[in-house]
């Protein structure tokens, strides 16, 4: 609770005003409340949704997690962002298999019962789409925290480690990357560098305690730590270890990043390190005018732990440390806040953060001055909320 | 990741017996999936509910958490588990107040929207319902993980903390306790000692991400961490400072522990350290015969964080430490687990676990020696599986 006090005593000097007890409209309830139920459901007053964005491709499209509705650092799996390729197949798990084959010396199948018998790991990580901000790279600032940067959720996922079944199968010493395929209509196809399959990769049959759900690779996936989205391949049937990378689909005519000379990255894995504030944030409002608010949002890095956030409110004049939520894990969303007095005029919000390799979000100008407007992905960009002189916030 | 590699070299030397190639039916996919949807749901192949239980007193009952078909250490909102005394309100959020009052020399009201304001805490905490396990306390052995402990789960929970409210109403020398009323039709009211009321509890709206499921409190509960479930006062309408406690029914004809001697124990707040294994466990069966199987469960403790559990798979004759998944948080599921090689022959699986205060998980047998058998609440004793000639798993 440590990093917790500067923030309290900050907000006590902030002097919230408060109503007094005459103010009070306490009603006495009288009746009996609903009855118990198998399975819990929101309350209608509490009915936000993903944002869905189907493209003219047939099952291609994705839905956004409401970043600005959510608290703490875990998204509830219902609202985990999606992006499909070929839409949700119907997997029957009971006969549904794994193929490890290529350069191994035992190729090998995995039922999902096999699966349940190797030893299992949970983690919290969180995925991030490659393509999560492209409009506010692309020129086209987003006005909320879901669409400007909802392609991104946190879960606690659980699984076997890749390496576990890399080295039942006995991998030949030519294997340098691994196809992971999915079984999805597309059959969804990605190369892994050998190295990163022999480290934190899960794969992984449970995501907030429960099976996967089916938009999230039911009945099994790859969760690849920190390494943009569409490598963690949903509905995954087949691993195929080979010498040099496929040139997939999928890493070639498109999640490649197109630079101002005209030539593209291609296996550009890790997101780099990123945050947003979701509160105040564009599409709010500061209903109580001039006075104290919290700021809050996430920041996250797929190079490991978020070390520093720092927020400005005078259009980046000056920066204060925001606090982190503990405990702060490696490639996870982590929660920053920041108790703020609000005057009453015109400002800007932001939020920078800092990864434990020393690497600092940059802004948007930054970004565009390297790679251009073209580059589509990895965009991290410092996100500038305005805070106009009525209180609503909005994007700039 | 340190803490996985025994497990993981202990695993590959069990020799799981995986399919060779020959066994692949890999079917190819040909139908475009399922399209987007706003709001994720389950696959209609994993659709375990709670246990539903209710009382012959209307609104009164309880359902469990279904621990056996759960990873990680994450309940999902929907599963978590409830426990009600006059049906679950309806509650407007819009119009919700807590009204803070007694021996504080500001009496306050706050809506959810001044909650909102104040700075926010995330962390992830069980609770459990001091009458967890209480059939078995009885000399009832329960048959599975939800019948036996379900009233049990853990989440991240987002609030305010507590002390921060009574800092601003300012407290009085002669505040001792604090009594916590819900907007229940029963106005279930617990007391807590300001001790406790100024430490770690948090007034929460938030779990899991989402805002509270109606089950849960929604709009505004308590979160008392380590603590006995019912003390985590939900649907929270009013907080009463005062300088004894008030001897509500819920601490008085409920919630307090018959001894032997006929003499009742009262406010035994504090959950004391715990496990049970999950998975193997009674209802399911080793389907595979003799051979490798993982064995995984929970573990908590009111008082911290936990140290160590072990487990017997030999009738408790020897005992061998569990690996615990990282990161490790104080009042909060740990999850265990430990590669196990069976060698056909009946036997039992059991689990003890230790806390960092040192205390470990009695038996039944010596939780009954002091207790007896009329000690309804706070069971914490080691659950014992048995382990069939044919694979099933039953309790003994």
């Amino acid at each position: 609770m440590k990093h917790l006090l500067p923030n309290r005593r900050r907000f006590l000097a902030l002097s919230l005003p408060l109503a007094g007890l005459t103010a009070c409209k306490k009603g006495v309830p009288t009746e009996i409340g609903a009855p118990l139920r198998a399975y819990g459901e929101r309350s209608p007053q509490e009915q936000f949704v993903r944002d869905v964005r189907e493209s003219v491709t047939p099952g291609t499209g994705s839905t956004r997690t409401p970043l600005q509705d959510l608290d703490g650092i875990i998204t509830p799996s219902s609202l985990h962002f999606e992006r499909h390729h070929a839409g949700v197949p119907a997997i029957d798990a009971t006969k549904h298999e794994i193929l490890l084959h290529g350069l191994v010396e035992k190729p090998l199948v995995f039922t999902m019962d096999d699966l349940r018998r190797f030893p299992s790991v949970s983690r919290i990580y969180f995925i991030e789409c490659a393509g999560n901000s492209g409009a506010e790279q692309a020129g086209n600032p987003q006005p909320d925290p879901q669409k400007s940067a909802g392609l991104f959720s946190c879960s606690e996922w659980t699984g076997v480690p890749l390496s576990l079944l890399l080295k039942s199968a006995v991998l030949k010493p030519e294997a340098k990357w691994m196809i992971a395929e999915g079984a999805d209509a597309c059959m969804m196809s990605r190369s892994i560098p050998i190295e990163k399959a022999l480290d934190d990769i899960l794969v992984a049959y449970a995501q907030n305690g429960e099976p996967l759900r089916p938009e999230q690779g039911y009945p099994v996936r790859l969760v690849v730590p920190g390494w943009e989205g569409n490598i963690n391949v949903k509905w995954l049937h087949r691993l195929h270890v080979v010498d040099q990378p496929s040139m997939t689909r999928d890493e070639t005519s498109h999640y490649t990043d197109l630079m101002p000379n005209g030539k593209a990255q291609i296996f550009t894995f890790p997101m780099e390190a990123k945050s947003i504030i979701t509160r105040p944030a564009g599409g709010q409002k500061l209903a109580h005018g001039a006075g104290p608010y919290e700021i809050t949002g996430l920041a996250w890095s797929g190079r490991g732990k978020i070390q520093r956030v720092e927020i400005s409110a005078d259009n980046g004049a000056t920066w204060q440390d925001a606090e982190l939520q503990t405990p702060i894990l490696t490639k996870a969303a982590t929660r920053f806040r920041l108790a703020w007095q609000w005057n009453g005029a015109p400002t800007t919000l932001q939020s920078r953060s800092t990864d434990e390799t020393g690497y600092v979000q940059p802004t948007l100008d930054e970004l565009v001055r390297v790679r251009g407007r073209f580059y589509q992905y990895h965009c991290n960009a410092i996100k500038v909320w305005h805070v106009n002189l009525d209180g609503s916030v909005s994007h700039v």
